[in-house]
């Protein structure tokens, strides 16, 4: 390819609506352009890049025996009326209506078209195990577009679907799934995605990973163990928490005058104590019933919702005190609650001593409160407080909790038989009886993960493409293109370069060497050869590597058959 | 890939619903899934077909300068608003809201969304020519899907969009990529397919074509002429009609009572002459006013709906008399019309002498019908006749035009600056003066392209797929799989064929014979090589051709190498 030739501007303003470096250097390089809220063209360079990225992802998929397959992106209605999601998922599923008012659907994920197309085909349980795979458009009404490609509305995902006999069977695979997964991104170019235990959302199924990109530019917040022998990781959605309180020797309960005292920094500096001597009160409603919920909660902690929504089993939203509840907010305390609500104990609590609680009555705090000894019944504690750093890992129980942030580049399922029940999928199994298949599900989103490459491999003039996604192998740079000797020497190694099959892309532009080299930096490609009279007057071309760790010249005799070479060795 | 773990099933019996035979052995191969009205999931051996389509695209594409990009399947309406065709296309177009309520289209074709990507980006005429093109799902909202893959509504296509600065460059570059489609058809195995002119439609644009493959599963109607030394070829829907009207001597114009006569054949009957001595009147509606159109045309002959949109520059409904026209319906003729309407003669009339025509009067017609005598002004002729089997060719005036079907596989348009300019894409000439590109645009699609050939390559039992787009190369059949020398032979031949990258489908299924020789007959791969207590008793395999052209035993020794051999010479 001429860059003469390639349509896509680069140029060296940073474009104000861009945040993440990534989305910089993909408008600034000519990679993609927006055409609506969360929705990208690309150019060449781009699709060059993703499409090699397939291809990886394609191929580990066929090492474990995927078939690759295609559903469409439009669904009707119906299709999703039987799993039972178009009317649970909200309004990230985009819904329309055919020309005879049929109602469509746009794919967000496929775990009903998987089942329909495997539905009636796979009747006997010596059809399984067996896997499926696309490589497709979806689109998410994502209500935050951000990041250029980092959260889209539409984009690129490969999604597989696993359909098992037993659950031991389900869970072999899901191993062998992850293994694939860590393949895919170390050959992408990222081999530090770590795999974090997840929630698994409006997917069902208990057990789920998400492949993180450990960046400061990702939204997903991480709890990782520092411990170099533990290999804890999770999301801190939700990731488990566990107290080991030394209980203190009792003091009395006492109720206090605390007047003006609304929050735990009020009545922190009112009583001299600090937040974590506090019994906290956070109240939500729940969604359908606005039935308020209690949590008590050490006063130097946060309430996980994500927790509270799985320990409910349904959705809470925060409390706005506009609604009428009974509850004496600012002085919440487990004592004497009359108010009409599920109230629920946070672990941090358990044994703790002497703590300060609110009353259930206007300016009064008690100090001195001891949940065991104070209140009538028994408390249970449950899991529902946000991860921090340094709290104990709840697998080595060493205190190396270390928060961190991560772009989500894949996620892993185990499904079970949510789709497959809902959907009466069935099989005969040996003895003869109906079963449902258990199923596991496998996405990576393709567009996501090239920019996430370029968000932790870039310096401060553009992205640094690993060779094996790069959108080209060999970057050749003539300078002063109207010296025929230049013009000879470029042309030829270009020539030979496309012969022996390196990917090649020439800036055979009458251009000043300045912006030649911006805009090589902006293209990212590995291996830039640079052929000016300078390098001609030492009978060479340069080579250098586009992460400077490399810089030779090479004779101008052999210079096509020396960067095969190079090309060669870096891309085994 | 072991047959026993490919999912699919295969049958023999007709699906009820299936009209063509490509529908009927795509659903009894296993390879396609209805999801929904014109809407289909693809099993691995049609997602395996259309990737090789796919890739032999590409490279035809890439040969001409192609730069394969990426446009979104849904985007805002504003876009579509620019070019006018937010409003101008009926309810193909699917038209949505987002969670926000803004308006969004599903991409039913990309020219927009091209000039999207190359508006300020191409801005001097030093970036001209180029071409973009992408492969990527489309929905349009068909009225009425059809055959399988032949008409659906979600479909895959490559759609390609060159820009230049001259008509001239824009015609060379047509005739380029004309070839890069007849090298595209040629490789997917139908060399048959041939291009003719065709009607541009809602594309905009003047010069069109349709690569058509002939087959009397066609819905589309093309004139072709058998003049070995022509090549005129149109689409029945723009095929220019000529006449070569000998005047005879004319006979007096004269009124006839022709009761209970309203239609041609009627008054045919009645007056014992034949259609094509009549002067028949055709009437339609412009859609928007209702405003009549008077057609006057051959007997015989048939009005041509698109030639008289094309004509009148506005769409014509077909008039079911309910309106009020002042029209005498059924004895409607030239002379004394007062009906307002507009009056239109076709061709065919041109020079004909004694004709029959209708009197505006009930139950009246005239005999002796001579038009450049009998009317007061001076006739304008018009192409507006459907073409017929032995009509004049318009290229080589001979009689030689038969009339075939034809499926429509690819088009290509010389759009002009339609969308350029009401986009207002601009770009900077030689003489610093901004002018719009020209642009053209080249579709194939992908789906109906790979059912097409299997509508032309099969036989009673399957597919035939030509090689270079077969789901695999080699089918192996082991009969009595349990034998172990069987076994052991066909596993060993299956290994190494994978080994040389060979393609193989490797049937290991514990089934009967004719089983198993249906099935492969409905995977129709090219190759197949049967191993069992039968062959190796003569110490061979035997390998036959899907197509029967070569049946032959294979020394079991030698077979791997000599069948990747016979294979890789088929590929090459």
């Amino acid at each position: 390819m001429k860059l003469s030739n390639l349509l896509g501007q680069r140029f060296k303003e940073k474009p104000a609506e861009c945040k993440l470096d990534s989305h910089v250097f993909l408008v600034r390089g000519g990679y993609i352009k927006q055409v609506g809220e969360g929705i990208f063209s690309m150019f060449m360079p781009m699709k060059r890049i993703t499409k090699k990225i397939e291809n990886i992802i394609r191929e580990e998929m066929d090492a474990i025996g995927g078939q690759e397959v295609m559903f469409p992106v439009v669904m009707p209605a119906t299709l999703w009326e039987e799993s039972g999601r178009y009317s649970a998922v909200g309004s990230e599923l985009l819904r329309c209506q055919d020309r005879g008012g049929s109602k469509l659907v746009l794919g967000m994920t496929h775990e009903e078209a998987a089942v329909h197309l495997a539905r009636n085909t796979a009747s006997s349980y010596i059809n399984f195990p067996f896997m499926i795979y696309q490589i497709q458009t979806k689109f998410r009404d994502e209500p935050r577009s951000r990041g250029g490609l980092i959260r889209v509305r539409e984009f690129t995902m490969k999604d597989a679907y696993s359909f098992h006999t037993s659950q031991q069977d389900l869970e072999d695979y899901y191993k062998k799934c992850h293994k694939a997964y860590e393949n895919i991104f170390a050959r992408v170019g990222v081999p530090e995605v770590i795999s974090v235990q997840s929630d698994s959302g409006m997917m069902g199924g208990k057990v789920a990973h998400e492949f993180m990109l450990v960046t400061d530019a990702g939204e997903d917040k991480l709890v990782v163990c520092q411990n170099e022998e533990c290999d804890f990781r999770a999301n801190m959605e939700i990731a488990e928490c566990v107290f080991e309180n030394e209980p203190q020797q009792a003091a009395d309960l006492t109720k206090v005058h605390t007047p003006n005292t609304k929050t735990i920094d009020d009545i922190c500096k009112l009583l001299n104590v600090t937040p974590d001597k506090t019994a906290k009160a956070v109240i939500f409603l729940k969604k359908e019933s606005l039935e308020p919920v209690i949590v008590f909660i050490r006063g130097d902690l946060d309430v996980n919702d994500i927790k509270l929504r799985n320990f409910l089993h349904e959705e809470v939203i925060p409390d706005d005190n506009t609604t009428e509840t009974g509850i004496t907010y600012g002085f919440v305390g487990p004592i004497n609650l009359t108010a009409k609500a599920t109230v629920l104990f946070d672990s941090s609590l358990k044994g703790l001593t002497n703590l300060v609680c609110g009353a259930n009555e206007v300016d009064y705090h008690y100090t001195g409160f001891n949940p065991e000894r104070d209140l009538d019944t028994t408390i249970e504690y449950h899991d529902l407080s946000k991860a921090f750093e340094g709290c104990i890992c709840p697998k080595c129980r060493k205190k190396t909790i270390r928060l961190c942030r991560g772009i989500e580049v894949g996620n892993i399922f185990q499904l079970g038989t949510k789709y497959t029940e809902s959907m009466n999928m069935q099989y005969i199994d040996k003895d003869g009886n109906l079963q449902n298949p258990i199923m596991g599900c496998y996405g990576i989103g393709v567009g996501r993960l090239a920019a996430s490459v370029c968000e932790v491999r870039h310096d401060d003039y553009g992205p640094i493409w690993p060779i094996s996604i790069a959108p080209w192998h060999v970057h050749i740079c003539a300078i002063r293109a109207d010296d025929p000797q230049v013009s000879e020497v470029a042309n030829n190694i270009y020539n030979e370069l496309q012969k022996n099959h390196i990917e090649v892309i020439f800036d055979d532009r009458d251009v000043r060497p300045g912006v030649m080299f911006n805009d090589a930096d902006l293209l990212g490609v590995p291996v830039r050869v640079t052929v000016s009279p300078k390098t001609l007057k030492r009978n060479a071309v340069e080579v250098v590597f586009r992460d400077k760790s490399f810089s030779q010249d090479f004779p101008t005799s052999s210079a096509s058959a020396d960067i095969t070479a190079l090309v060669n060795s870096l891309l085994s």
